[in-house]
């Protein structure tokens, strides 16, 4: 299998983007990672998309071929959707198609717009990740989700609302060097404890906030990565993806998200790595919980352990293992679709030294991007790796 | 390459399904393709998964684990959206992954539920696919999207609307033998021209109904069904795709259709055959001058003539290439998710034989599908053959 080089990033700021399109967003981050790469639109072979709730925001699907127009590319295109998956799904999708010769350049990106959508449009537009039929009827939202999650956690293994403040504290902090953040501020564990609870244990700062914006990528087979002399110190080495069953009632366990390690597998075998090789990861924190799910799964923490690992200095940048250099989901904000890319690009940065934050990871040469959608029915793994 | 073997098909009946899910639907058409390729669901590897505006119509979004656990397949899923073109890029992509060997077994399909919404939602629901900032807010939908372009092919190559009820005529009557049909009955050619006219010169007979339904293929590598002993008379040996701008007014003609031609030189090189080798096809009949345009597209009609097809029977059941024999959109009905899934598993049934309609082509080797999205801003082409 070919390596697919990561040719080039671009990223808008996340955060609200008032009276900005979402085809407006994309173009800015799509032409930034062309602009990046110095790759022509012309050189683009395929394009794939991810948006999850376009439809209900700006009354826009079919939004591949709008957003390869708004770039100037006319190569087919398609949209990939996994909810807060979507563009880890894309990028999965991309990394398959360049690794078996097919394709030789593709745009890789999504874009969500939420902020424009009233709070309870965006609260009930998100919770159409979940089983309409048995959970939504129920009246869950993501936030009671994740709550049933941590409070299972909490049952099984133990852990507090403080060890979760620590995960959101981390997070801040590191966001604070991060321009394209959300909310670049630190926080304190009293204001994280203080803050309104949002469904009992998670509060307010425990769950990410609702943002716009769009990631893209100029992926590229080795070969044409090498023809045409671009620099691309950053490859994918491994891409993974894994899958659950949607409703947490239809689980035998809410403490441990499967679709996550089958990913992580498929994706570490597949750049012949182990856990213990990974530098940094960036991971799919929507909730503080979520980041010790995902540690767990990822081979990163033991199981009952992940909840101690900010508290204890593990995942804080000068730890063993840094998470969420760039913010993470909680600080650097979630722009559903955008999301997964965007991780991808905040790896490949912290690898080559062109992220504001590499300077904490500067000998690293192994990253991971985790993204995850629903309640983690829907997870892809990427490993990245310095080349030269 | 490896060829793509159609191991399995399964459909419901397309028409409106009262009181029945998606989930529902989309189970019934999974389960009969995994029982027809003998195929166990822990076989499956990858889903790709074809929806358009589930979370419009049923507040259900993230449906490709939904999908995967009605049928009880835990693998990757992802749902695949251009607008009525889903799971026809749903199978390009699966396609591609079986060609290259990185999977063997793939679950492919789709589904849409629209009759469940008010007549005014889904109509709304359904110009998603267009643009939404530049075509719908100017209130435009795709009856009057497809009345322009019908209008701009009758001004620059003549036609009338009774070229056009030809089409719908002898979409109707082969439906009449098509039991999944939603509308298995025959009209002439006076009730098209006396028809309610919806957006002018397209008449109620001009345009396919609102239905609901699912399509799905087990979709194998050639190893695969070899190892399995499968019975597989027939593969797909030609997949491509095209986009083109979404807006029509982006467009340097809306006479022609670039996106379904760039999609078809794919397909027929990758399969090594030319229109001429072609038997019969399935295309994308919206409404019906979508058929003039795609037959002119692919390559089966000079342009400007393709109007007259119907009329003239060439692509009458008895003419030198039979088109729509499933009845098409048109009167098989076209559950937009679901079209693009159904139409392969029509080509394959009518090379197989196992079509109710299959006696019309009894010598035929070569068919393809074309699935369109919008005013054709996405299209892929499927060549299948009988491989026996």
């Amino acid at each position: 299998m070919s390596k697919t080089h990561v040719a080039g990033i671009g990223l808008t700021p996340f955060g609200a983007h008032e009276g900005r399109s979402g085809r407006d967003l994309f173009a800015e981050a799509g032409l930034a990672a062309l602009n990046d790469a110095n790759v022509h639109p012309n050189a683009v072979e395929e394009v794939y998309y991810g948006n999850f709730i376009g439809e209900l925001a700006e009354g826009q699907g079919h939004q591949g071929p709008l957003m390869a127009d708004a770039i100037g590319v006319t190569a087919p295109t398609r949209r990939l959707e996994g909810a807060c998956a979507s563009s880890g799904l894309a990028v999965r999708d991309a990394v398959r198609a360049i690794e078996s010769g097919q394709t030789d350049v593709a745009i890789v990106g999504g874009m969500e717009r939420l902020t424009n959508m009233s709070t309870t449009a965006v609260t009930s537009g998100l919770a159409t990740a979940a089983d309409a039929a048995y959970e939504g009827r129920a009246g869950i939202t993501f936030p009671g989700a994740y709550a049933l999650m941590a409070n299972a956690y909490f049952n099984q293994y133990g852990g507090s609302r403080t060890d979760l403040a620590h995960i959101a504290v981390k997070n801040h902090a590191n966001a604070t060097t991060n321009p394209h953040a959300h909310f670049p501020r630190s926080i304190t564990i009293d204001e994280a404890l203080n803050a309104p609870m949002v469904a009992s244990p998670l509060g307010l700062y425990d769950a990410c906030p609702i943002s716009d914006g769009a990631a893209a990528l100029v992926l590229t087979s080795e070969r044409y990565a090498e023809s045409r002399s671009l620099e691309t110190p950053v490859a994918i080495t491994g891409s993974g993806a894994g899958s659950d069953r949607l409703a947490l009632q239809d689980r035998s366990s809410i403490t441990y998200t499967p679709a996550t390690e089958e990913a992580a597998t498929d994706a570490y075998d597949a750049a012949g790595i182990d856990p213990k090789d990974i530098d940094f990861a960036e991971v799919h924190d929507c909730f503080t919980i979520a980041e010790v799910l995902a540690l767990e799964s990822l081979g990163l923490a033991e199981r009952g352990n992940g909840i101690r690992h900010a508290r204890d200095g593990v995942t804080t940048p000068d730890g063993r293992i840094p998470v969420n250099l760039s913010g993470g989901l909680k600080a650097k904000g979630h722009p559903v679709g955008a999301t997964g890319a965007a991780q991808v690009a905040a790896v490949t940065g912290l690898l080559s030294g062109s992220h504001p934050n590499a300077s904490k990871v500067p000998d690293a040469t192994v990253g991971i991007a985790h993204n995850a959608g629903g309640t983690v029915a829907s997870a892809t793994v990427h490993v990245l790796e310095v080349i030269k």
